[in-house]
C-alpha cells in the first residue's frame, strides 16, 4: 500500500501492531479519525496514555486495580478461605459475571508456553506460593481455573506439583459438555472427558 | 461489563467509539497494551496525535497530503486534462493501485446522504467547479468514479447537473459483471445493467 502522507503511514503502522487489526482496518480507523472531530482523537490518546502510565496491579492477587488492593481483595464480603487461580483479568471478569463465586483470586498474568517464551518465572506463581505459605493466611482451598488447553494444563500441573505438599485442598473447574449445547455437536474429546468425569445424579 | 479499574473503563469506552470495534475487542486491545512494553503505547498515541494535529489536505484536489500540493497534483508526469472525482482517499489509493489512470483527482470527502445529514455544501463540490471554471485550467474531461450506491448515484447526478453546461466531457466508470466473477453468481441488477450497457466486441 502506498500512502498519500507519512503521518497516515506511521499511524497505520502503529495501529496495525495491535492484535487482530490488519493494515486495511488500520487505514479505515485512521480515515475515520481524520474525518471525526480532533477532540475525539485526543480523548482516545489521553485515555491510552493514562492507562499505560497509571495502571496498577493489586499487591495481593495481581489483578488490575486503581488502588494498592483491588476491590475484591479489599472487600469484607468475600470468603477468604478459597483462592481461584486464573490466567488474566478477563477470566476474573468472566467468573465474577457468573455470580457463583465469592472467594478471592490470584491472577498469574499468563500461562506457561515455551513456544511463546513464557516460563514459570514470568508468571506470578512464586507470589501465589508466598500467599499460601504466609502464616496469617486463611486459605484452605485453591481452585485452578485455567483454560482447558495444552498450556493451561501444563501450568495447572506445574502449580499442583509446587503446592501439593501444603495442607490445602486443590481442585480444578469441571470439564464437560457446555450447558445448552447440543450433544451431537460436542467434539469427541469433550464428550469423552465428560463421560470419564461423570458425577452422581442428585 | 464491570471493569476492575476506571482507567481500563475509560480506555475501553474511547476505543469502542471507533467503527467496527465493540467493547469486547476494545478490552482485548487494552489488555494487550498493558502486557506490552509502555513505549509501544506511547508510540501509538504519538502517531495518532501527530496525525490529527498535523494532517493537511491538498489545496488543489483535497486529497490527504504532507505538503501544500499532494504528490499527484505536484507531479509533472500526470495528465492535466482529466480529473477523476472520488469519494475519499481510499478510492484514490485503489485507483492508483490499478496503474490504469494517469490523470488528476478531486476528493469530495464524502457523498450526498440526507440520512447521515451530509448535503452538497458539506462536500468539496464548489471547489471542483472552481477548478473547472478556472481560466488556466487544462481540464477537458471529468470522470465521476463514485460508488454504485444510491448516495453515489445521487452525488454523480448532482455534480452532472452543475457542470453539464461547461465545455467538458463528463463520463462515469463502467458498471457490469466483475472480471473473474462467475456469471451465475452475479446479482440480477448488476447483470441487467451489464446487458443494457453492452459495448462493441473488438
Amino acid at each position: 500500500m502506498e500512502f498519500p502522507s507519512k503521518l497516515i503511514e506511521e499511524a497505520v503502522n502503529q495501529i496495525s501492531k495491535l492484535p487482530g487489526i490488519g493494515r486495511k482496518t488500520a487505514l479505515r480507523l485512521v480515515l475515520h479519525l481524520i474525518k471525526d472531530r480532533p477532540e475525539n482523537t485526543y480523548a482516545l490518546t489521553e485515555a491510552l496514555n493514562n492507562l499505560r502510565s497509571r495502571i496498577r496491579f493489586c499487591a495481593s492477587c495481581n489483578n488490575i486495580s486503581d488502588m494498592e488492593l483491588c476491590h475484591i481483595c479489599a472487600s469484607h464480603k468475600r470468603e477468604r478461605s478459597i483462592v481461584c487461580v486464573v490466567e488474566d483479568t478477563r477470566d476474573v471478569m468472566a467468573i465474577e459475571n457468573t455470580a457463583q463465586y465469592t472467594g478471592l483470586y490470584h491472577v498469574l498474568g499468563g500461562v506457561i508456553s515455551p513456544i511463546n517464551g513464557v516460563g514459570p518465572t514470568d508468571l506470578k506463581i512464586d507470589s501465589l506460593i508466598g500467599r499460601l505459605n504466609n502464616g496469617q493466611s486463611q486459605i484452605k482451598e485453591v481452585i485452578l481455573a485455567l483454560s482447558p488447553t495444552m498450556e493451561g494444563d501444563t501450568t495447572a500441573f506445574y502449580i499442583n506439583k509446587r503446592i501439593k505438599d501444603l495442607p490445602l485442598k486443590i481442585s480444578v473447574i469441571a470439564r464437560g459438555v457446555p450447558v445448552g449445547g447440543d450433544l451431537e455437536y460436542a467434539d469427541e474429546i469433550t464428550l469423552g472427558r465428560s463421560i470419564l468425569g461423570r458425577t452422581l445424579f442428585n
